[in-house]
């Protein structure tokens, strides 16, 4: 097979990629991967830019090496393994994920991406396929923000949505600086060759577990993901007035958790979605003084509200101040919006091209929202984009328990590859 | 005037004791003694069993001496200040309350009944009435219950509702024990001669400081106190499960913050008193992990439910498992009651005496419950016992900025000189 054939013969070469894709082979690479950071209950605690996730990023680096891939390295230590194409110029496919973990992280959360890239690129090489388009798995620098505060450092640093200064600023709880430590991180893989930010690409594609219950419940091996949701975060403080629980009557008091609870009652209300695709939740809820005999003088609470859909995501954020300072009466509370980030949405061709591998493979699928946020937000705004979900038990993530079943893994590492072999050999990858 | 005297010649007497008692003498004493134990922003602090307190003991002791009274201490070292009657076998007459302080607290919460009592003395003293049975002020110890945890500790020992035993084994947090401490605290008041718990009582009335906004809201300088709410407090923890708030849909969360929330609105309505005479606080709310971007897996939180009818302590409290069982599901709870006190009804009898003798004195006063718990709740079961409220500025007490007026003070104190007169000359005091 080589580049430039025919759309069948495209087809052929995709399905054989597929094919190619050795499920037993993806699983080792994970369960080696997850030593690195190890827990005693079988999570992962691999905070990014430290030596054991540079280990890791140096085990990536000897796989790739091992299957003559090229390797390269930006800027912020943003880590790309490449199969060249025939043609020298053309941007390559990429897809990819992260290394790093949570501090009681799973072993699945963002190896899944980086590992699903390397073996859809490995069994490309294995079906002898050729393409014109060079493909590529990159690993993210610091997706999840933990010890480096926030996330996403590596791909906003790539799109350019911060200047590596702006990363290199960043510090961990002990006040080492990204900056710091990038000469280190280089270290751990000293045969990568620089290059710079931004290079530009055909399309990139993300496969990561879903971290939400959904494709479970629907007895899926893969997902669609339509977008990534809007997110607006607010800080409340409610003031009340402390009194004497047994003294003060109804009428008399200022109950600042009385009236914070009014607060909530009524979002629930602006919040309520019959298709239950709407995210509101109060994590956090603070009551003051705290005593079981004194009224509370004071509540600050949190609201962590999400939606697929800019203009709900507008209009229902845009009415939580008034509606709380309705509720709180005779309290008073302070409303703020600590973050606001637009819905993402990626685009009909690539949720096409992901829908068209699918079926190819006789696999079932459905789209849903991405809950959370990754590095796919940022690459959506520098190339064609699209994630894949995998189902994860029970939803849960971030956790050490966190789990993917190996086939469904195997599964959309397969639609992975079809896609990568379409993307990198059709004349126009989206026709 | 002597003993033995008719019906209306007591009334004279009555009211010739209270038009003996000295506002500024009163307000004086109240000023002198916030002085031990003096907080910068102008509050007390007066630890039980402290030095400071016992300073405080020994002020006290020293104005009665001045005033030629006996000064007696019982084995918990509750000090009894006594102006001996005609007949030396009759019960006496006994007013007091305590001069222990929280640690942020006030000046009149305590003081106000123990040098009201001396005052009421002074004034029956000065008056030249000779009145058949003792008359005494007393002053418990350990009131409030702040360092030596359980309160109450003088009047609940006096009256046998605990052994001096277990008084004595109560510790500060530093594990010093009331027994420890009662050597150092005789040692502040020499003078004072041993005697017994539980002597016989004719009565028993407690001047105190509102502690709630009533009195002020009704224009009013005295309050009969028709007696001490029952009480139940409970602990409820309310067990989720904790899941990503971006992807987790209301479907299948196990949302234990909003399961509280539902839990204490269905409380809200089993608690609905259209009188606003049922006291109920949900005054801690523990929730927990306490992440904004993390769907709460518990909350642990109080319920503070008061009310001066045993029937609707019993009837209310005994629903409360089962409507935060219904409330909570699919989170599941775990209901403990930690407190039950039965209300206390001061007697009909008591109370008369005091409207009588408010009336002699032109004053206008209103029946209203004591929200908080007194030493009187313990001498009612000793002794025909009754209270009086004195108002206190915005209800506001437990607090450094904690006033009530000198004139209502004092009008509250003539009021105690005036039943203290009648119950200690009349042939039967309750006639």
């Amino acid at each position: 097979m080589t580049a430039g054939a025919n759309a069948d013969a495209i087809s052929q070469a995709a399905r054989k990629a597929a094919d190619h894709v050795m499920e037993p082979r993806l699983w080792r690479r994970l369960e080696e991967m997850a030593q690195f950071g190890a827990r005693e209950d079988g999570g992962v605690n691999r905070p990014a830019f430290s030596d054991v996730e540079g280990q890791s990023r140096a085990k990536l680096v000897e796989w790739a090496e091992a299957l003559g891939f090229e390797v390269y390295i930006d800027p912020v230590t943003n880590i790309f393994i490449r199969r060249p194409g025939t043609d020298p110029d053309a941007p390559p496919v990429i897809s990819g994920s992260h290394l790093d973990s949570q501090p009681m992280g799973g072993r699945f959360d963002g190896p899944s991406g980086v590992l699903g890239a390397l073996e859809a690129m490995e069994a490309i090489e294995k079906a002898g396929i050729q393409t014109r388009r060079p493909i590529e798995c990159v690993s993210w620098v610091n997706e999840e923000g933990c010890w480096v505060v926030p996330g996403l450092t590596g791909s906003k640093a790539f799109v350019g949505a911060q200047t590596l200064e702006q990363a290199m600023q960043a510090a961990d709880p002990d006040g080492v600086t990204v900056g710091e430590r990038l000469e280190a991180m280089r270290a751990f893989t000293p045969t990568a060759k620089p290059r710079d930010f931004k290079i530009p690409a055909t399309a990139y594609i993300e496969c990561h577990i879903e971290q939400g219950p959904l494709l479970e419940a629907a007895g899926l091996p893969v997902g669609v993901v339509t977008g990534i949701q809007g997110t607006r975060y607010f800080r409340v403080e409610v003031q009340g007035e402390a009194a004497h629980a047994g003294t003060t009557p109804q009428a008399k008091r200022k109950d600042a958790f009385q009236a914070a609870l009014r607060a909530v009652t009524a979002l629930n209300d602006l919040m309520h979605d019959p298709e239950d695709v709407l995210r509101f939740t109060v994590g956090r809820f603070d009551v003051k003084p705290g005593a079981p005999n004194t009224i509370p003088d004071s509540v600050l609470f949190s609201i962590d509200f999400r939606h697929p859909d800019a203009e709900t995501v507008r209009l229902r954020g845009d009415r939580v101040a008034d509606i709380i300072a309705d509720a709180v009466a005779p309290c008073v509370a302070t409303v703020t919006e600590t973050s606001l980030t637009e819905p993402t949405r990626f685009p009909d061709n690539m949720r096409r091209l992901a829908h068209r591998a699918i079926d190819a493979l006789d696999l079932k699928t459905m789209e849903l929202p991405s809950g959370a946020g990754h590095d796919a937000k940022y690459l959506a705004d520098h190339c064609p984009t699209v994630m894949l979900f995998t189902p994860c038990e029970n939803g849960i993530s971030h956790n050490p328990r966190e789990y993917a079943a190996p086939r469904d893994l195997a599964d959309t590492t397969r639609v992975l590859a079809h896609m990568m072999v379409e993307l990198a050999m059709r004349e126009d990858p989206f026709a």
